[in-house]
């Protein structure tokens, strides 16, 4: 194959999305694909270096849109090193997070338009996109309390209110109606390896239509 | 006084804006200001956090966009949280700088198109901009030759190679050719009280127009 694939996994806390990920991962590779998993903030030594000052700390320490920006700088770093290479030699690129994800959170959610989110995204990375995102949805009370259950300093956006979690979900959705060819909503109450198996469904077809 | 005044110094490295800042400083409060003295990158715990992330690593490490981006999440964090509240009951905020820096550094010398950079600063800031703006203009050799003697380790653009210092010293200039009534060009080779007194009574000329 040419041109691999990138696909990205979206949703709120705990829908299962990492699961989600691995099942992928090893089924990909099992089928003899070159497959890279990553994930957002991060994915290069220097945005995980920008996630550190993301996900740690006070959930009021930034604002909406300084938050935004420091999610494009360490997108920008993760797009030019990792994800932009890795599609050009052939490879399936699993992003857990990308841009959808701040339009998610610091637009809707954390009150941002989406219109000048749109036009940072255009800005910087002008036309570039997933191939595929796989939005995992799940009711906030059930991903809140799965992920009270994991051990793990990284709270700081499930710390935020019910209400905030709401509005990402109602987010996320709209974001997958504006681009209906791109999302695939998987159902994340749903058994892991029937999404699992939608889901690789959903990537074999890009890959043969590519 | 109402409204106070925001003033930044610019210029390449060496060129004497720290002690110009300090003298300022001192000359201010004599008169009976509040003059909050801050910087670019930082002003804010957050921004001083990015800030490490900027001014410490190779080189390379980052691209010009990823850094423009880190510049301006930290900008939004210093205005937001420093300037714009300080501005607001009246005091002098002098930072040693600001977004010129950005499009000096990262725009003309740097590779990004000013269209790109300004249309950032637009996105994110709107018309917020400096009162004034001291430009303190000296060669890049003279410059680099102070920085050399100086201890410390933010040693990053220093190392750039002279080229790259003699694009910025003409994108300083365009910069305050683009917008006379906003900048002042100070020779950085003359004597630095002169230099203050020059700086001061610009400085002063800005208050009583309020």
């Amino acid at each position: 194959m040419g041109r691999g694939l990138f696909v990205t996994l979206e949703g709120g806390e705990g829908a299962g999305k990492s699961t989600l990920a691995r099942t992928l991962q090893s089924s990909l590779k099992t089928d003899g694909y070159e497959v890279v998993m990553t994930r957002e903030p991060g994915g290069t030594p220097g945005a995980e270096q920008i996630r550190e000052l993301l996900v740690k700390g006070d959930a009021e320490r930034w604002s909406a849109m300084t938050e935004a920006l420091l999610f494009y700088a360490a997108r920008v770093d993760h797009v030019e090193k990792v994800i932009r290479p890795g599609v050009d030699r052939g490879a399936i690129i699993i992003s857990d997070r990308f841009a959808d994800s701040t339009m998610a959170y610091q637009g809707a959610a954390g009150g941002i338009e989406f219109s000048r989110l749109h036009a940072l995204h255009q800005l910087v990375l002008g036309d570039f996109k997933p191939d595929l995102t796989l939005l995992v949805d799940i009711p906030p009370e059930t991903g809140l309390a799965r992920t009270r259950d994991r051990l793990g300093l990284e709270v700081r956006f499930e710390s935020k209110a019910l209400a905030f979690h709401e509005r990402l979900r109602a987010s996320y959705k709209a974001l997958a109606a504006e681009s209906p060819e791109r999302f695939l909503i998987l159902d994340g109450l749903h058994d892991p390896d029937e999404l699992a198996s939608i889901a690789l469904k959903a990537i074999q077809d890009r890959i043969d239509h590519d």
